[in-house]
C-alpha cells in the first residue's frame, strides 16, 4: 500500500515545524531545537521520529507532561561527571548546553559522562550520538522509557523500550551509530497489528500468565512486550534501568509510568552519554588503529552483512537530492494545525 | 545422565591447580592467579571457566600461545584513563595491577576506563566485575575473542563470541552481575551436538550460503555461529569488537584468529574495564537511590523472572557449605597431571 506523499525542503520542514510548536506554545529555543530533531528524523526516513512526533509533543504539552519554556542549568558535578537538569522540558536543550563541556571533559580526561535528569525525551538517540563522533569521539547512549516490557520470565510490564545506542567515529565518512530497543518490537508495532486485526509473531509479547501470546490486544491491555533476545536482552535492558536511573538518580520505567499517571505522554526520566576520546585510549597510532575498524567494516560489507543506518544514511541522501518526503496526511494534517 | 564427582575444600582446588601449573612451567604469580580464577569458577559452578580450564592453559603454554613467566605494566596514560600490557601473559596479573589504580582515577574522576592489551583470555568476566562491584562501583566489561561468529545476514566467521558484562553494587549482597556471550551459543555447545551426532536448534548458526542449518558440522566446517538477538546482537558484537580493539589499540577477533593460525591457543587480545562511581552521578542521596534499584530487583523477582547470576551464586552457596563439586574423571586427570 503505498500513499500520496508530498516532498518539502529542509528549510520548508523546519520552519513548519517550528511555526507549530511556537503556535502551540512552545518557548522560541525549544520550538527550534524540536523541529531540528524531527526534521532530522524525517529526512532520515524514520517515520516514528519525524514530523509525526510533532503531534507526540503538542498532546505532551496538554496534558501538562512537557514544561515548553523549561531552562535547563548544569548542575554541580566534578572529574569526568557533567550533569544537566532538563528542568522537565524536553531533552534537546538540555543536551546542547551539556555537549560542550561533555566534549571538553572528554578531550581532557579520555572519558567522561553526561547524565541528562528531568527530561522528556524522544529517544531517537542516533541525532544525538551523531553531534559526539563529529568530534572524533566514541559515544555510548542509553534511557529508560516506560514500563511496557516484562523481564524474561516474567508478565508485567517493569522495563521500558529501553533504547541503546553506539558511535564510532569514521574518518571523512558517516559515523558507525546503531540505535536499537532493547524491546523485541516497538510498542506502536503491536499497536498498528491490533488496529488492523492482524495477530502478531512469536517473541513480541506475553498474556498475563506470561506464556507467549499472539493476540496483540492481549498483549498491549493485560501482558507485556517482550524484549529482543530473551534473558540477554532482559540484562541488557536492566543495566539500561540502572545506570540512566537510579545511578544518575533518576527514574526508572515503571517509575516515569507512575509519573505519568496514564496521561500518555512522552516519557519523562534521565539519560547517559558516555564519550570517549580514542588518543587517549589506543596508544600512539591512532588513525592506523581507526583505518583497521575501517578494514573491519569492509569484511562485513564484503560478506552480504549491512552495517547499521545503512537504510537511514541512504534515506538521508535520498533527502539531501530530492527533498524531504512526507505523507501528504501528516502534511495536511500539520498544515492545519497552523490555522485552527 | 550423572557423573560421579569428588568434593574438595576451597584450599585443596586451590592448591591441586596452584601445583600443577607450577609443575607445567607457569610462574609462582601466575600459577596462583590463574588457580584462583578457576577456583572461583569451579565454585560457582561454572564447569567451561573452572578446574577444566588448566587443562586448556596447559595446551596455550605447550602451543606458544601465552608467556608463563610475563611481567605486566602499566603504559603512560593520562585523565581517566588506565592502560595495561600483560605482555602476553594470562590477563590476570595485568587486571591486579591496573584494578587499583582505575579504583583510585573513578574515584577522583566518577568514572574511568581500564584497556588490557596484549593478553590472553579466559574471557569469564563476572570475577572481574565482582572485584570492581565489591568497592561500591559499577562496571562494564568486555573483549572480543577468536573468529566464529558471522554478522547477522552474512555466513563467514568474523566477530568472536565476545562477552559483554555489567556489574552493579548492592550494600550487604552479593552484587547484580550479567556476563553473556553476544554469540547465540558458545561454539562448546555446538562441538558438543557434534560428538553426540544431535542436530543443532535454529538460530545458532549458518552454512557457507548464510543459510540457518542444523547440521553442527557444516556450522563448524563451513560456516559460521550466529550472534544473538540477529541485528541487535550483531550490533552489540560489533561494539565489542571495536570498543575492546581498535580503541584500544588492540586485536579484533579476527585479527586474533589470525594470530593464532590454527594453534588453538586461548584468545590473545585486549579487554576495556568501564568503572563508574555512583557518588559523583547520582546526586546528594546515594543510598537512597540504590534502594530504588533493590526495590527494581524485587518487581523483578515478585513477577516470576529471574535475576542474572542466581544460580551462580547458588552453586556458590552450596560450594562454601559442602565442598567444591569435580567431576571425578576431571579430578584423576587433573591428579595425573602431577605425576606424568
Amino acid at each position: 500500500m503505498s500513499e500520496k506523499t508530498v516532498l518539502l525542503s529542509e528549510e520548508e520542514a523546519l520552519s513548519l515545524s517550528r511555526k507549530i510548536l511556537l503556535k502551540k506554545g512552545f518557548s522560541d529555543d525549544f520550538s527550534r531545537a524540536i523541529s531540528e530533531t524531527v526534521t532530522a528524523g524525517q529526512k532520515d526516513g524514520c517515520g516514528s521520529h519525524g514530523l509525526y512526533r510533532i503531534l507526540g509533543c503538542i498532546n505532551t504539552l496538554a496534558s501538562g507532561g512537557v514544561d515548553p519554556n523549561a531552562e535547563p542549568y548544569i548542575e554541580p558535578s566534578s572529574g569526568g561527571i557533567v550533569k544537566v537538569n532538563a528542568n522537565g522540558g524536553f531533552s534537546q536543550l538540555a543536551f546542547s548546553l551539556g555537549l560542550p563541556v561533555l566534549i571538553e571533559k572528554t578531550k581532557e580526561n579520555g572519558i567522561a559522562l553526561l547524565a541528562i535528569n528531568h527530561c522528556v525525551h524522544f529517544s531517537a538517540l542516533w541525532i544525538e550520538v551523531e553531534q559526539i563522533t563529529k568530534r572524533g569521539l566514541v559515544a555510548i547512549v542509553c534511557n529508560p522509557t516506560q514500563a511496557y516490557v516484562a523481564p524474561h520470565g516474567g508478565s508485567k510490564p517493569l522495563l521500558g523500550t529501553n533504547p541503546f545506542a553506539f558511535g564510532w567515529p569514521r574518518p571523512g565518512k558517516l559515523p558507525f551509530v546503531f540505535d536499537f530497543a532493547t524491546s523485541a518490537i516497538a510498542r506502536g508495532d503491536v499497536e498498528l497489528h491490533e488496529r488492523e486485526g492482524k495477530q502478531i509473531p512469536d517473541g513480541w509479547g506475553v498474556d498475563a500468565q506470561g506464556q507467549g501470546c499472539n493476540d496483540p490486544q492481549v498483549v498491549l491491555e493485560e501482558g507485556a512486550l517482550l524484549t529482543f533476545g530473551e534473558h540477554k536482552g532482559t540484562a541488557l535492558s536492566m543495566m539500561i534501568e540502572l545506570i540512566a536511573g537510579p545511578l544518575i538518580g533518576d527514574l526508572m520505567s515503571y517509575e516515569s509510568s507512575q509519573h505519568d499517571d496514564g496521561k500518555g505522554a512522552l516519557p519523562y526520566h534521565g539519560q547517559v552519554i558516555i564519550a570517549i576520546d580514542p588518543t587517549f585510549t589506543a596508544g600512539n597510532n591512532v588513525e592506523m588503529h581507526l583505518s583497521r575498524a575501517e578494514t573491519f567494516f569492509s569484511l562485513v560489507e564484503f560478506q552480504g552483512a549491512r552495517l547499521p543506518s545503512k537504510r537511514r544514511y541512504e534515506s538521508r541522501e535520498k533527502s539531501e537530492k530530492y527533498g524531504i518526503e512526507v505523507s501528504e496526511n501528516l502534511y495536511l494534517e500539520l498544515c492545519s494545525l497552523l490555522h485552527d
